[in-house]
C-alpha cells in the first residue's frame, strides 16, 4: 500500500504546493496487523524495499547490511573487484578475532624481529673494521662478545616489564607513565622511527640474501650488468625490496593478524638450518676443514686501527639488540600465564640471538671473511654447506624471516601510531580501520616512508645502519628509566632488586645511546637526531590544536547556538528561469523574506530581470547591484556585508541554483559560477553556501 | 544612530534567540532629516560605512564603487598590482571607445594583415621550384603573374562584400545568411584556424627577419652555435616567436584597440623602404648593377620539373592572398560614407599589395636567389641596400608589418569566438571582457595554441604555410558563394553585374582550393581538411547543449517549482558539541522537523550521542543507523534514498557542521567528511547540501 502511494507521487511532479506532504517516518517501518494470530497484534517491519538495507534493532535505530556497500556503476565495481581480489572481502568491525599466542608461536611472532638481526649484524661489523684492514677483523669476537653480554642486560631488563605490565609495556607507555608526555613523546618518535627502519633494513637484508644466492649460483656478472641498465638510486637489490614492501603492504591490508602459523613456517625453517649450518661450521672449523668458497681477498689499511674504529663496529654491531622489546609490548597476546611465558620467550629468544651471533661472528673471523657483494652469512653457508641444495635452502629461509621480520613493524607502526592518534598526537586519520579492519592509514605510511628509504640509500644495508641504533637505544635508555620509577613508586615484592636491574639496564644503554650518537654522528645518525625532537614538537602541535577544537566545541549551558528567527537568505540570480524559481523557492522554506539579488555586468539586462522577477515572483525583495568593472563576486561579498552588518549575530544563507550537467564535457560550457561562489565563502564563518541543483538532461 | 545598534548586536553573542529580531533593510539607506530646510524634508543616504561600496540610483538598485574591487590580503595586492602594470587599471563597461578611422589609418589596421605576406609569399614559391634545381627558379616570375591576377578578381569581389554588408560582411556572416547554419559553421571553423596561423606564419617570419638581419651582420655562426644547445623543437627563431606572442598577448590583454597610430608606424616605415627598396632593385636591375651580397650556390635538380611541381609554387604563392577579406569585417570602423572608404580601401591595399608581390618575385628571380637561412626579402634588401643603415632599418620595418599583421587576428579571433559564443556556437566563457574590456579568453585560447603551433613546427614558415591556404580559400568560396546568393534573393540595382563578379570570385577561389588541397594534402593540409569538419561539429553540438539548456530552464506556467511546506531534512551528525547543535539549530529554520541522524562506526558510541541528543535536544526526531563496515557515507546515503522515497516530490537537504581551521594544515588533522559528503551529493538531483561553518579558532 505504502509502495503504491510513493509511486503515485513519484510520476507526476505535482503542480502546486497545496497538497498536504505526507507526515515523514524516520523510523521506515510499516505496522500490519499480523494474520492468524490474535486480533490486534501488529507486526512491525521496515518498509519495502529498504528492509534489503536495514536491519531494524529498536525504534529509530538501524544496522546497515552489506547491501548497502554495493557497488554502484561499473567502475566502482570493477575497482571493488580488483580490491577483492587484492584485499580480501570487507570485514564486520564485530569480525576481528583476538587470538591467543602460545610459546612456540609467540617466539616466532615476537621473536623474529630480534633473532633475524644476526644475519646481518656480524657483517656491518666487519664493514666497519675492514677499514683497518685484513688483519684487523679478528677483532670482530670480541665486540661480537661484548655485545653478547650487552644483550643479556637487556634482556633481563626487559623482563621486569613483562611482568610490571601484562597489558602491554612498549617503551611509549612505559616512558609516558612514570616520566611524563615529553619523555613519552620521544620514546613514541623514536619507535615510529624505528619501526620504519626496521622495515627499510630488514627488507634490504632479506633482498641481499637472494642475490647471494644468486651470486653463489654463478649470477654475478648478469646481476652487474642489470645494476647497469638501471637508472641511478636503483639496482636489482632495491627492485628486490620495493617488490616485497608492495608485497607486505598488501597482505598487511589484507590482515595478515599474528596468526603464527605463516610466521612460524620461515622463522624455524631459520632456526633449523642456523643451528645446523653452526654446529657443521664450528665441526668442520676444529678439524680444520673449513675453507671459504673463495679465499678471502687481503684488504690493505686505510686506516689504522684505534679504540675509535672499535666501538664503531660496536655500535654497528649493537643494532642485532633491535626488536628486543617487541615481546614486552605483546604480552597481553600470550595464553594465561601471560607475564610468565613471555618471560620465558623472552629468555629463548635471547639465548638464540646471542649465541647465533657469537657463532656467525667467530666463524666469520675464523675464515678471516670480508664484506663483499656475497653476505657475510651467505659466505660462511657456502663454505659450510658448499653450493648444494642445503645452501639455497639456507638462503631462502634467512631471506624468510628477514621478512617476517620487517612484517612485526607492520604490526608495530600502525598499532603505536593508532595508539597516539587516540591519545590525539597524530592526526586522527591513524584511527581509520579500513575493509579488513588494519589501520590503513599507519600500513600504507609506513610502507612509503620505508620504500622511499630503500631508493635513497640505494637498498644499502650499511647506510641505513648508521640511522638505525639511536632510535633503538633511546627508546632502550627511556623505557629501562621509566621502570626504576616505576619500581620507586609502587614499591611491590622484590622492588628494590627490580630497580637495580632496570637501573643497569638505563646505565648500560644510555652508555651505548652516547657511543652510537658520537660514532654515528657524522654518518647520519645526525638526521634521526634532529627528526626525533621534530616529530616530537610536531605531536605537541598537534595535540594543542585537537585539545582547542574540543574545547571549542565543548557545549556551554549558557552558551547555546542562537536560534535565529529570521535568518538572513540571500538568492544570487543571473537570470529568472525555472532554476532560479525554483532556488527561490527553496529559499523561502528558510526566510520568508529572502533578498534576490542580481548583480548586473550589462546594465540593460538588470531591466529585464527585474520585470522578469517582478512577474513570476512578485512580493520578492529584489535588489540590483550593477558591477561596472565586470567582477560578480565582489560587489557581491560586499552587499552581504552590507546587509549582514545590520544584524551581525544573524546567520547568513547565501542560496545558489547550481546546473548539473549530464556529462562532464558539458559543464565546461558553463561558468560554474555557483561553485567559485561556494569557494569563495568556503572560509566565511556564519555565512552557509546552499548550491541548489538543477539537472540538466543530456 | 544604526551604526551604533550594530556594533552593540556584533560584541555579544546573543545567549537567546528570544530577542525581536531587527527588520531587514535590503535597501541599505538611512532616512534622517535635512538640518537647516524646510520642516517634514527627508534625506536619503546610504549607511556608512557602505556608501563607499555603492552608489544608489534607485530602490533597490545600486552601482559598485571602485572600492568594492580593493584588493584583500597581502597575495591579492601584490597579485593586483603585477596584473596593473601588466595589463593597466581595470576599465569601467562604459569606458569603451568606438573609434572611427581614416582611410590612412584603415590601410595601416586592416591592409596590414595582406600587405605583410609579400614579405615571405615569394620566397615559399621559391622552396617548391627549387627542388627542379636553381634553373628552375625563374619559373616564379609567373606563378606571382597568375598570383597576381588572382589577387585583382578576389580584390574586386570583396568590393562587392562592402557594398552589401556595411555593418560587417565576414564570411561566417555571409554565408551563415546566405547558405545556412552549416557553411556559416563551416566558414567559421576555417576561419578560426586561419587566424591562429596568421599569427604564427606572421610572428614566425617576423622573427625570421631579424634573424635574417643577425645573419647578414655575421651573427650566423653564433646563432648555429645557440641553436645546438636548445633543447629539439626550440631554436633562436622559437624563442623569438613566443617572446612576440608573449608580448602581444599582453598588449591585447591591455586592449591595444584599433587605434591606428600605433599601426601606421610600422605598416607605413614597411611600404617606404619597400617602395625605395623596389625603385632602387628595379633600376640597378636594368642597369645591371644588382648583385646578390653573397653569389646563390648552384642546386642541383632532385626532381624533375613538372605542372605538379608549378601548381604547388603557385599553392604556396597564393597565402599572399591571406587577409584580403579583412576590410569587409571592418565596414563599420570607417569614416563615413563607410562602405566607398572601405572600397577604396581595398583597392589601394590590393595594387600595394600585387605590386610588391610581383616586383620581389621579379627581382628575386633576376639574381637568381636561392632560399637560405637568410630570407629571400632580406636578400634583397642587402643586395640594393648593402649591408648598410638602410638594410638594417627595412628588416625593422618587416619585422614590424609582421607583428602588426599578426596582430590583427588578436583583434580578429578573440571578435569572432565571441560572436560564435553569443550565437551558443562556442562556450559562453569567450563573451567574458576582462579588466580591459578585452575578450580575454579568445586572446590566451588564440595566443596558446599559436605558440603550440610555433614550437611544433620548429618556427618554420615552410611547414606552416601548407595549413595555411585551405582555410583561407574556403572562406573565400563560402564568402563568395554567398554573396552570388545575396544577389539572386535582394535583386538591387546592378545585382547582374555584382552576381557575376562574385560568381567568378567563388568559381576562381574554388579552383585555387581544390589545388590546395591536392598539392598540400600529403605536406599538412589533411590536418586542416580534418579539423574544420571537426570543429563545426563541436560547434553544432555546443548548440544543441545551449539550445536544451535554455528549453529546459524556460518557465513554463502550468509548471511552476513546487512549493514544499515541509522539506525533509537531515542533519548528519557524529558527535553532539556546539558545531552540530548550531547545524541543528540552523536545521530547524529549513524544517521544524529534522532527522538527525548518526551513522555508528562504534556501536557503543552511538548510545552515548543518543543520549547528548536526548539533554540538548530533546524533541529531535534522532535516528542512528550502525555501519558494520565502517563506511559512512554509504549507509547515509541508503537512509536518505529510504526518506526520500518516501515523499519522492519532496526536496532533501543535508545540513553539516563544517570545521573552518584558522590554517591549512589543521585541515590535514580533520577527515573533512563535511567535504567529502558535500562531493558524494554533487550530482544528486533535488539533494542540496548545506555547510554550516564553525570557525576554528587558530
Amino acid at each position: 500500500m505504502q509502495d503504491k502511494n510513493i509511486a503515485d507521487d513519484g510520476n507526476s511532479a505535482s503542480p502546486n504546493g497545496t497538497k498536504s506532504p505526507t507526515a515523514l517516518n524516520p523510523d521506515l517501518v510499516v505496522r500490519e496487523k499480523k494474520s492468524g494470530v490474535r486480533p490486534g497484534d501488529t507486526y512491525v517491519r521496515i518498509q519495502s524495499p529498504h528492509n534489503r538495507h536495514f536491519r531494524r534493532v529498536g525504534p529509530g535505530h538501524f544496522v546497515a547490511t552489506p547491501e548497502v556497500m554495493r557497488p554502484i556503476g561499473g567502475v566502482e565495481k570493477a575497482y571493488r573487484r580488483f580490491k577483492g581480489v587484492l584485499i580480501g572481502r570487507p570485514l564486520e568491525t564485530a569480525e576481528e578475532i583476538h587470538q591467543r599466542l602460545n610459546k612456540v608461536k609467540a617466539l616466532a611472532v615476537f621473536g623474529s624481529d630480534a633473532i633475524s638481526s644476526c644475519a646481518y649484524a656480524t657483517e656491518e661489523m666487519l664493514v666497519v673494521l675492514v677499514v683497518a684492514g685484513s688483519s684487523a677483523l679478528y677483532l670482530s669476537q670480541f665486540t661480537a662478545l661484548a655485545i653478547g653480554v650487552l644483550l643479556f642486560i637487556i634482556a633481563f631488563s626487559y623482563r621486569q616489564t613483562v611482568y610490571a605490565y601484562p597489558n602491554g609495556g612498549g617503551s611509549y607507555i612505559v616512558s609516558r607513565e612514570n616520566l611524563g608526555q615529553i619523555p613519552g613523546l620521544v620514546a613514541a618518535a623514536a619507535l615510529l622511527i624505528d619501526y620504519i627502519l626496521t622495515v627499510s633494513v630488514s627488507i634490504v637484508a632479506g633482498s641481499a640474501a637472494v642475490s647471494s644466492a644468486l651470486i653463489a649460483a654463478g649470477f654475478g656478472p648478469q646481476i652487474d650488468a642489470l645494476n647497469q641498465t638501471l637508472p641511478p638510486h636503483f639496482n636489482v637489490n632495491v627492485l628486490l625490496s620495493l617488490f616485497f614492501i608492495a608485497l607486505m603492504t598488501i597482505g598487511n591490508l589484507r590482515g595478515v593478524r599474528e596468526s603464527g602459523a605463516i610466521f612460524a613456517i620461515p622463522t624455524y625453517l631459520f632456526l633449523g638450518s642456523l643451528g645446523v649450518m653452526l654446529a657443521l661450521g664450528l665441526f668442520q672449523s676444529f678439524t680444520g676443514t673449513l675453507q671459504p668458497a673463495q679465499t678471502p681477498p687481503i684488504v690493505p689499511a686505510v686506516e689504522t686501527l684505534s679504540l675509535w674504529l672499535i666501538l664503531r663496529a660496536f655500535s654497528s654491531g649493537a643494532v642485532a639488540m633491535s626488536g628486543v622489546e617487541a615481546v614486552s609490548n605483546g604480552v597481553p597476546a600470550f595464553e594465561r600465564p601471560e607475564s610468565k611465558n613471555a618471560a620465558i620467550t623472552l629468555t629463548i629468544m635471547a639465548v638464540i640471538l646471542g649465541s647465533a651471533f657469537l657463532g656467525i661472528s667467530y666463524l666469520a673471523s675464523q675464515m678471516g671473511l670480508v664484506p663483499s657483494e656475497q653476505t657475510i652469512i651467505s659466505q660462511i653457508a657456502q663454505a659450510v654447506f658448499g653450493t648444494s641444495i642445503f645452501f639455497y635452502i639456507f638462503q631462502l629461509a634467512t631471506m624468510g624471516i628477514l621478512i617476517v621480520a620487517g612484517n612485526t613493524a607492520f604490526a608495530d607502526f600502525p598499532r603505536l601510531s593508532s595508539v597516539l592518534a587516540r591519545d590525539n598526537y597524530m592526526p586522527h586519520q591513524f584511527l581509520f580501520r579500513g575493509d579488513r579492519l588494519a589501520f590503513s592509514t599507519g600500513i600504507v605510511a609506513l610502507a612509503s616512508i620505508a620504500a622511499f628509504l630503500v631508493v635513497l640509500f640505494a637498498a644499502d644495508v650499511s647506510n641505513l645502519i648508521h640511522l638505525y641504533a639511536v632510535g633503538v637505544f633511546l627508546a632502550f635508555t627511556l623505557s629501562n628509566t621509566g621502570m626504576v620509577i616505576h619500581w620507586r613508586k609502587t614499591r611491590g615484592p622484590g622492588w628494590k632488586r627490580s630497580m637495580i636491574i632496570n637501573g643497569v639496564g638505563a646505565v648500560v644503554t644510555l652508555v651505548i645511546l652516547m657511543i652510537v650518537i658520537v660514532t654515528k654522528f657524522a654518518l647520519g645518525a645526525w638526521i634521526v637526531i634532529l627528526l626525533i625532537p621534530t616529530i616530537s614538537f610536531l605531536f605537541l602541535l598537534i595535540h594543542r590544536h585537537y585539545s582547542g577544537v574540543a574545547n571549542q566545541l565543548r557545549i556551554k549551558p549558557d552558551q547555546m547556538p542562537p536560534e535565529t528567527n529570521d535568518p538572513i537568505v540571500i538568492v544570487p540570480i543571473d537570470d529568472v528561469n525555472y532554476a532560479s524559481l525554483r532556488a527561490i523557492s527553496f529559499a523561502r522554506n528558510i526566510s520568508p523574506n529572502p533578498v534576490v539579488l542580481h548583480v548586473a555586468v550589462l546594465p540593460d539586462r538588470a531591466e529585464k530581470v527585474r520585470q522578469k522577477i517582478a512577474k513570476h515572483v512578485p512580493n520578492a525583495k529584489f535588489v540590483v547591484v550593477e558591477s561596472p568593472y565586470r567582477s560578480f563576486v565582489r560587489p557581491m561579498l560586499a552587499y552581504i556585508d552590507a546587509l549582514h552588518s545590520q544584524r551581525s549575530d544573524a546567520f547568513v544563507t547565501i542560496v545558489l541554483p547550481e546546473f548539473i550537467t549530464a556529462h562532464w564535457w558539458e559543464g565546461l560550457l558553463h561558468n560554474r559560477t555557483a561553485n567559485r561562489l561556494r569557494h569563495t565563502f568556503e572560509k566565511h564563518p556564519n555565512v552557509a553556501v546552499v548550491l541548489v541543483p538543477y539537472l540538466l538532461e543530456g
